[in-house]
């Protein structure tokens, strides 16, 4: 029999499926199931541009230019100007959600046996890019105790070898929903420049920041203009998670050249998609603040209820629509299957995601969990009643 | 300056698009440009699988599953039971695009510095996933002489090292629209159970057999069942390209398993081309039909008329929408290129891909061209019209 290659063996397994067989059980026996565990949001998508692609009159559903549909990327100009980026459309590639964004900048800038040093905990299919291009994370530790800011420099330069190529950052952050400030894009601005390494900023969540603060995109910093790649999608902006629609966006015409060439080898991004996301970038300019209201509250019930838990510990998120919370459990992903396998509250249990999954340092994140706050507000309730009462039980 | 990776440098550019700012050139001096250069059919998408995805009713565009929506893994079960594939929807794993499940098959089945065998001329692609993934191209050459015939079983075993982990076939064949026979199939099965090799089949083209041969499946080779890997996609099946959606298929867990890490890591393929997908598998059984009927003419006008010409040699295509030629001058990408730069005929020229871009081996296929017959009879003949005066004049 042919075997497997070796990556095929070492990719790492989705953590966040892991629990996905405890929970369909936990149905079939009738309990609900309150998802905090994954980020697909149930905000409905923008009615108006789910509608631009029901009324498309095309005869012939085509490949899109490999670089994504001139008309959207025109659009996307104005959009990222809207948020203080100023890039044209020549330097923007459209790609298959924001996923293959990350892979190009991966493939571009790294060879196999080359490192890329991430702040953990980190999202977790960072690590499965990196596996399948043969690249190393090495990660630099963020603690729950300092809110998951920006480990200090001294960290990255112990970090960084030969072999560095890149920094990766996720802002605001999944899983821990830190919004970097302008210092702490500065220290990495200083660190890129110095070693001449590129800045991966994964912007997914660019949209959702709270309290006033604002977001500052790696785009906008004077002097990393060679060094910044910006990686996006429409996934969370909109709630247009299944389209598939995201962009890898650099001034750095060396780095876009070798992306294009990804680019054209997989042919194009999907057509439909495209469509929905140019309609998207005309979306009244109050279309996000409903939804970021609706958001900081569920943020705000979400934390409120985990600050009454009894040795819980839970940072405010500044952004994104994820938070971290440190348990009162030796290991956070035996309790999480237990509250699928064994336990249930008025008919109900919680999903949440065991936060070790996003951590690359063995041990690390063993009593934390991540909870998406994707479910309306009676929802977050219901999940954190299960939760209370479930901590109760579980220390005994 | 941050330096891009060495994949990124090595990364082939797209041989069918260098010729393209010559061809905008062109039009830009009002020349009209029959394009036999891409295989973007002009044939309508079918208008009701179009309307399936104009009657979604979702409100969130949620992600799929990462394997697929399950009713459209259910569904293709029974498409490829009528091509005689028996498989169940859990061997299945909807992609990307055929693009997509090449790249799947090479990750899952082989590591950098490993090869992989393909018949050449093949799809100028596998090279560039090859080359991101680091592994390497072993062409061993079929010819023209022999209208592209798989190579003497010969030729596979002087190829064969301890590296060799996989034969890569398109059938039928992109660029050269070869059908292999049982026999052909034979040769590979008896060479991958002696070596354990698995047997990539890249079957974009299906449904495109001509003169009445019956296109045979590598899953439907009985022995082969832990070795046949099959890449699918709807894209040339239903005219539906700008989709994005495709099939990795196996019968081996090992690499079903393998091939899933990898499509759970970029999340889920997008969800409205399978909705698409899925209602064109109840496509009336004789929608194929008009269509075969369509290409089949457009071959033997594009045949006919090559024939004619002085010294141009071009084996009767048994598949796929694709002739290779060979032509009575030197370089062709040089003819090709001349052709937009500095002729017309009746206002009009043709743009056609050079075929060495589809050998591995440097030298390969100089004189010969890629005609895609994705247009319509008239302008197949007017493309052979520009042809024929332009051979005329080019040999002065
Ligand atoms: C931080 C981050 N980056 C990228 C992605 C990829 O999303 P997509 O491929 O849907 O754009 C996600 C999805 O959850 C994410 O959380
Ligand atoms: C032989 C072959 N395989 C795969 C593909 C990839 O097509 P797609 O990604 O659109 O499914 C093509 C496209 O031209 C092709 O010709």
């Amino acid at each position: 029999m042919p075997v497997i290659s070796h990556r095929g063996a070492m990719m790492p397994p989705s953590p966040i499926r892991k629990l996905v067989p405890f929970a369909d059980a936990a149905k079939k026996r009738g309990i609900k199931v309150y998802h905090l565990n994954i980020g697909q949001p149930d905000i409905v998508t923008p009615p108006s541009i789910l509608d631009a692609v029901r009324h498309t009159d095309m005869t012939v559903l085509e490949y899109s230019p490999s670089a994504g549909f001139d008309s959207y990327r025109k659009k996307l100009v104005e959009y990222y100007k809207r948020n203080d980026i100023d890039v044209t459309a020549n330097q923007i590639i459209v790609t298959t959600g924001g996923s293959e964004a990350i892979m190009f900048a991966i493939m571009s800038c790294l060879d196999a046996g080359d490192e890329i040093i991430i702040p953990e905990p980190f999202y977790a299919n960072y690590n499965g890019f990196s596996t399948s291009s043969g690249v190393k994370v090495v990660p630099i530790p963020s603690s729950i105790e300092s809110g998951f800011a920006l480990p200090a420099i001294e960290a990255f330069e112990k970090a960084i070898t030969p072999q560095t190529k890149a920094i990766m950052i996720c802002n605001p952050n999944n899983p821990t929903g830190y919004l970097y400030s302008m210092d702490e894009l500065n220290v990495l601005k200083e660190i890129c420049l110095k070693h001449d390494l590129f800045l991966f900023s994964d912007e997914a969540y660019r949209e959702f920041c709270y309290d006033g603060s604002k977001h500052i995109s790696a785009m906008s910093i004077p002097g990393l203009e060679e060094h910044a790649i910006l990686l996006d999608t429409i996934s969370k902006r909109y709630s247009a998670c299944g389209g598939r629609i995201g962009a890898f966006v650099t001034r750095n015409q060396q780095v876009l050249d070798a992306a294009m060439k990804f680019a054209q080898a997989r042919l194009s991004p999907p057509t439909f998609a495209q469509i929905l996301g140019e309609a998207a970038v005309d979306l009244p300019a109050d279309y996000f603040d409903e939804v970021h209201a609706e958001y900081t509250s569920r943020r705000d019930v979400l934390v409120d209820r985990l600050k009454k838990l009894d040795g819980v510990l839970c940072p405010l998120p500044g952004g994104a629509f994820y938070a971290m919370a440190q348990l009162p459990v030796e290991n956070a992903e035996r309790f999480c299957q237990w509250l699928l396998e064994d336990f249930s509250h008025n008919g109900a249990t919680v999903m949440m995601a065991p936060a070790a999954g996003f951590y690359a340092t063995p041990g690390k994140g063993r009593n934390e969990v991540r909870m998406a706050y994707v479910l309306n507000k009676e929802d977050i309730n219901g999940a954190m009643d299960c939760l209370e009462a479930a901590l109760k039980v579980y220390k005994n």
